[in-house]
């Protein structure tokens, strides 16, 4: 049976992905253990590992690594004790840079020669906006959170090249510095803003046409602030076309053990 | 006909660097172009990269990535147009973990697989810590930074293990706060320091009894402030005995285009 939101709104993340492996949450991890880390996911064969991994190193405000796993582990260890195959809500398997598959565990798809990425992810300082006042309307209204690909371009790297793409929340523009502030506390989950205001300035034309996630709500006198998003991979993959990427579901993320503030910057 | 400090200090980056690759520099590199980034380098064959990489990621206090080239490729473009091979006063050879050779260039040794890394110095924030009055006691007796093996290892990636090294400055106790905070503004050369008082606490028996560089100069009142060093990896190599593993002569250090406050922590 599956699990109610307010019911997965209950549990300690290593609880959480109990219940997403055994099948009992598949939907998005927005909102859910608060405080706590969440992580995108960017699975690669060996010999492409050392390109992405420069990849993320020449944009490191939409690929801040938070781990990268052994070749052929799929377990993560300092984030979270994790599975990597299967406590992930949904996931996404793209093949010469075509979508193939959304599966609920990748076990089917692993291969020896695999290399494994957490990429931070801005879901985690959502809870210290909230706890500062900071409304985060996609959390208010229960949605995901809006994500665009703008015409930003990425430094490439080896293979992989592409737009930069961003996650989009509404401040109120006097709650605008604060934002600013708050998330600049997170270098690894990409810390502040890449962009505030006029959407058209990075190349988004409607901000109803999300790319990812779900359209945004609006209040008057919100400003809209852009965040660099861990989804960047994705669309990179499409570009590049490696033989094989597996991602997360944009917006189902994995919900890491440690806390947010574990990781503020020093 | 070699130059003197007192030349070598009127230098902007790029004129110091061209009369290094024109052998009229081989000393260290402390204290000239003040304000600028100065860099460690480490080059290895593209098949350990990823896991030294992986290590980097892993240890990022004393192995902040920089930049990191396409194999085959000597040469960065972003923290300065610099050709690797013969740019810094002074390189490190290591062949399965024994030195062999401290050459003034490294292009004799060079191949097509090999990749360079280059990683944040704490030399970067030295010119920061005068500017706010906080003594550097080394630059002011024109040696070069003491450095010490510790006996805290490092996180283990792939065959990369060993114990950090830490580079040494005496800071009086009224101007410790005030060195924690400049330096932390610093990430991307190594930030805070690791360890402030005691150096038993950290495996270090004798403060003149020197790893790399010249032994310190501690004045009545002075408390040692250790900062994670990019000379953790030449320590790594000697333990973890990479095929090839080349590096800069520690001190000896690659003076780069950008200036240290263009990187500061934002």
């Amino acid at each position: 049976m599956m699990l109610r939101y307010e019911e997965a709104l209950r549990l300690e993340p290593a609880r959480l992905r109990g219940e997403i492996a055994r099948g009992r949450w598949h939907g998005p991890t927005g909102g859910l253990a608060p405080g706590h880390v969440q992580a995108n996911l960017v699975v690669l064969p060996e010999h492409l590992a050392l390109s992405f991994f420069t990849f993320c190193q020449r944009n490191p405000k939409p690929c801040p690594i938070l781990e990268v796993t052994e070749p052929g582990r799929p377990h993560v260890t300092d984030v979270a004790e994790a599975d990597l195959l299967r406590e992930i809500p949904r996931y996404r398997v793209y093949r010469d840079g075509d979508l193939v598959d959304e599966p609920l565990s990748i076990e089917p798809h692993w291969r020896e020669d695999l290399v494994a990425f957490l990429l931070g992810c801005s879901l985690t300082f959502e809870d210290a906006l909230v706890r500062a006042s900071v409304p985060v309307r996609h959390l208010e209204a229960n949605r995901t959170v809006p994500m665009y690909e703008t015409r930003i371009p990425c430094r490439k790297a080896g293979p992989f090249r592409g737009n930069l793409v961003v996650s989009m929340r509404p401040v109120p523009g006097h709650l605008v510095s604060k934002a600013v502030l708050i998330t600049s506390r997170f270098p690894f989950a990409h810390g502040s803003p890449v962009h505030v205001g006029d959407p058209a300035e990075i190349g988004i034309e409607d901000l109803e046409v999300v790319r990812f996630g779900d359209p945004p709500v609006m209040e008057p006198g919100d400003v809209p602030v852009f965040h660099a998003c861990g989804v960047t991979p994705q669309v990179v993959a499409m570009q590049s076309r490696p033989e094989l990427l597996m991602s997360h579901e944009p917006g189902h993320m994995l919900v890491c053990d440690i806390e947010s503030r574990a990781l503020e910057a020093l």
